[in-house]
């Protein structure tokens, strides 16, 4: 399984995502999820990737491929809007599968893959854009603005409870990262090392990345003191009337 | 959808459940999900409820026909062990489901139905028992000493981080109220009121059991005070490197 999740903000965007993958208990690895193509001063695009790993290789090597090919019609390289880069990934995906799903008969496990593409081009807004399997698209809104691919529910209500539009970038991305351990906590199959990158709104580059591995220094500060908050928090909540003697509250 | 929890712990047992059922968007009703059957100083059993609403009330009467009907071979007020009780419940919800699968023809909604059965026969252990669907049932463990139905995932994270079997009552209480009311803010198929009942451990007799409005200033207070607690959490979060100036974590 993967967890991914990418905010928009009105400081930038903030991309997380978990390195583990697995296809059954005994085949569980490591992998970054997180793709950066980026032309400093001119665009800076994030791909995030979830679902069937040899789809999500394929459609990351073919966007790799066009971007070094002159004679490709379409790349990240080209496109004029966000969009139109939503909708090449969404392409390369659904041939992809189609590719292998022909060989198999439609049996055999899901080949199926989710992306989150982020970033800007020059001159234009930065967004955010999930890419179904089916190809086709969404972007966030500023009433819910993140996005989030596989094992999305157990990190949610951190982020509904959190983040903003307003929200700055640090602070979006501590808050992925708590979504993130939350998430591992809850489904062994979601687990460090974690990955983060943050991106500047209109600086077109990007310059900080990091992965937390499970002995990170941060990691384990973070871990530690998000716990702690949380039994302080606990010890804060109202008492029921039969534990004060009072019985003004029910 | 339909969020309910038990939690056993040594002090005794919580249930809490979500008062919410829909059939689509515009049939969404209240309902209670938690079902006392208890005769006191002799056992104490907690029903809850989640999936298809006309299973779960046929199930349900069912049980409390059999109570009231001295002819009946088995009853919640017959049977011997805390399993058995999970087994009759699996029994009738079975019944029940095929009894009207064969008039579809297997066509149409889902009528599974899932179950927590929970309490104390006299000189025997508390228990509780998830009762699934095919009839048949598990109980928790020290280790994860919880179980849930329905809408269960967002509420996880917070059962994980704070319940283990030492936790008291209350405090098991208030983090099933953060966990309902963490499910109702990111699932709108699940909200308030909020059913909440404490069973302490060789009492043998039910009488803490409340019904928390979104009005209740118990749940005001107990929500406010946790987005409170969830915030100030966050302030309390370790730096970025680039945010303090000091680049000793990462």
């Amino acid at each position: 399984m993967t967890y991914c999740l990418a905010i928009n903000l009105e400081a930038g965007i903030v991309f997380a995502s978990d390195f583990r993958t697995n296809a059954g208990v005994d085949q569980v690895s490591t992998y970054s999820k997180m793709h950066g193509f980026c032309v400093p001063q001119r665009r800076v695009l994030l791909l995030l990737t979830a679902g069937n790993l040899a789809t999500t290789q394929a459609v990351v090597n073919s966007v790799r491929r066009d971007i070094g090919d002159p004679a490709a019609t379409t790349s990240l390289n080209t496109v004029e809007y966000m969009f139109d880069a939503a909708r090449y990934i969404g392409k390369i995906s659904r041939q992809v599968q189609a590719r292998h799903t022909d060989q198999n008969n439609e049996s055999g496990p899901s080949l199926e893959a989710t992306f989150i593409l982020g970033g800007q081009l020059r001159n234009q807004p930065q967004e955010i854009y999930l890419i179904y399997p089916e190809g086709n698209y969404i972007t966030a809104s500023p009433a819910k603005p993140y996005l989030q691919i596989g094992e999305t529910k157990y990190g949610k209500p951190i982020l509904d409870r959190m983040v903003s539009p307003g929200t700055s970038l640090e602070d979006a991305a501590r808050c992925a990262l708590v979504s993130l351990d939350s998430t591992s906590r809850s489904n062994v199959s979601v687990g460090p090392p974690f990955e983060l990158s943050l991106y500047d709104k209109d600086q077109l580059e990007l310059n900080r990345h990091l992965v937390l591995t499970e002995d990170s220094p941060f990691y384990i500060s973070l871990r530690d003191k998000w716990v702690e908050a949380v039994k302080h928090g606990f010890e804060e909540l109202p008492r029921f009337s039969w534990e004060d003697g009072s019985d003004t509250l029910v």
